[in-house]
């Protein structure tokens, strides 16, 4: 079957692989319907994480399953599925506590970017549809896999409100799918800060009132100015630099909440400086399959379109163009067909 | 005037001082039935935060409002009232949003460990009782001033939830207020970390289920054994130094929520090991105000008694020995009677 290898920086290829098979008896094996390249994948596509032996690479999947393992009972083959990058039993007190992301049996998926999957977990990983869902949604299913519920789990962290002021910091798939869920957990503004046309307006279309296109402090002052002196409710913080969230904590009022979800690189907090701020965060990992269900009802009963965020649509096998368009900031996201 | 002054590090006098008098329209000048020491007038007393000219001591009070400014509205002279250590007017944005300690008129009390105290922004700050408080209310009403508005802003920022299990770290006044107020909220488990008898035994009087006096890795390990290895869904920060939040952050569960109300001195937070950890933090000064009306009322009704963290009561007079007293770790908390 076809996969795909990240050899090295920058060196990502689809090529010939091994399929998987069943490793352990709670395993589940999917034919992918569809795949897609996360802002994630460029970390060590661009060198900034370490490449120290080949990578099969995709971590986001939906699909038909092919086999499961003994132990395996909610799934079973010819179901349309989609499961969380996290992989959990679901049934730890930690997925019990919503925070399947931190599941005491927790992985990390890989090798999605292929024609086959295997899916350790699947009774916990795993949520069915009843029914085979028609294609023109399967893009937005698979969004759910990780930026939906990403995105999704920002706006929850930060305890998004009916009425609320929201700023969205971050402009990728993730910032948008943060506006998405804001405007689902009834936010009456939602400031999002772009800086590019594109990506502006499909924030818009996702349910932006305002566009700040500024950083730094004149984005501050701008959001200032647009929140009569006073800040937003909640901050989504989508990207995870240092700049990013300073920029998200002055745009905090105090006794807001920040829900980060952008892997933090070199960020700090001063002890002092969050206290007198007096800004709550919350982060880490989205629990997606907290959220699946409920996101896979609003994408089947066409109440939202995640997958308007995919804007590159490729052959799996031209999956490199993939990544240079991501890397490029050509592409906000590429969906791969398998 | 009897009032308290700090000339330099450990000299803390009680002597005749000038009379407040109404600045501004919004004031009102009190005679304080009682007040007390805390734990944060140990900084300048110890030389850790700088003192450069003396200071009027003292920021907790109750007591009888003598004079008025010509814009008071809300309560008049006879009437018994506390206030809150941090004065708001409760009308600007912050306030209304329960974060009063960030008013954008905010100023900290001071002058309060004296006879008479001036009280800016009278309107927005004091809470008056209907009636008269009995004498034997006195301590508990002040302590509604300050440590029980602040061990209640941390169970409340840790989102204690009937049925929480709740670790409060740092067995101070505002540590066994946290008890107190996770108790009223309903916890069903409350670890009062604390190494002292009297201290471990007002904790279990207020409510903690579990007492652990170890500290460090093997507290963090008796704190795991206690919560079947998962940590605390709720933890109440309540010392401020960087082995206290350590120890906080390491027993709290994944997304919990970590209430921090000591003021942090050297603490920083790696966003990463956050990140991943995926504990939530909201801090800062109490909004004392926010839960004042609950408060006394609870008091009034007789259904807590916070008064009982006063483990000394000196006259104003000598306010030296109870500075003393504390500092030595002899008293948890003094009362001064005026």
């Amino acid at each position: 079957m076809l996969g795909t290898i990240l050899h090295a920086p920058r060196d990502v290829r689809c090529e010939e692989v091994a399929e998987p098979k069943i490793q352990h008896s709670t395993d589940a094996i999917i034919r992918l319907s569809a795949t897609c390249v996360c802002g994630s994948d460029l970390w060590p596509y661009r060198g900034l994480n370490e490449v120290t032996q080949p990578m099969h690479m995709g971590h986001e999947y939906c699909g038909i399953v092919v086999e499961i393992g003994n132990a395996v009972t909610t799934v079973k083959p010819g179901q349309f599925v989609v499961g969380s990058f996290c992989i959990s039993d679901n049934t730890c007190p930690h997925c019990r506590f919503g925070f399947q992301s931190s599941c005491e049996q927790r992985e990390f998926m890989t090798g999605a970017q292929a024609t086959f999957a295997r899916v350790p977990l699947a009774d916990g990983t795993l949520v069915a549809t009843a029914e085979m869902p028609p294609d023109d949604l399967i893009p937005s299913l698979l969004a759910a896999s990780d930026v939906l519920g990403t995105g999704w789990y920002a706006a929850d962290a930060a305890r998004v409100q009916p009425g609320s002021t929201v700023v969205v910091v971050g402009d990728g798939a993730v910032g948008l799918m943060g506006v998405l869920a804001a405007r689902q957990m009834g936010a009456a503004r939602i400031i999002a800060m772009s800086r590019h046309k594109t990506r502006q307006d499909l924030a818009l279309d996702y349910g932006a009132t305002d566009i700040v296109a500024e950083r730094g402090d004149a984005g501050v002052a701008r959001i200032k100015d647009r929140t009569r002196r006073i800040g937003a409710d909640s901050v989504l913080e989508c990207v995870g630099t240092k700049e990013s969230m300073a920029q998200a904590l002055q745009c905090a009022r105090p006794g807001s909440m920040i829900g980060y979800v952008g892997v933090p690189h070199g960020v700090q907090f001063d002890g002092q400086q969050l206290f007198f701020a007096q800004v709550g965060m919350l982060g880490g990992p989205a629990p997606v399959r907290r959220f699946l269900p409920h996101l896979i009802d609003l994408v089947l009963s066409r109440r939202i379109n995640p997958g308007k965020v995919f804007d590159l649509e490729l052959p799996l096998a031209d999956v490199a163009e993939g990544y240079r368009a991501m890397d490029e900031r050509r592409a906000i996201k590429t969906l791969l067909r398998v």
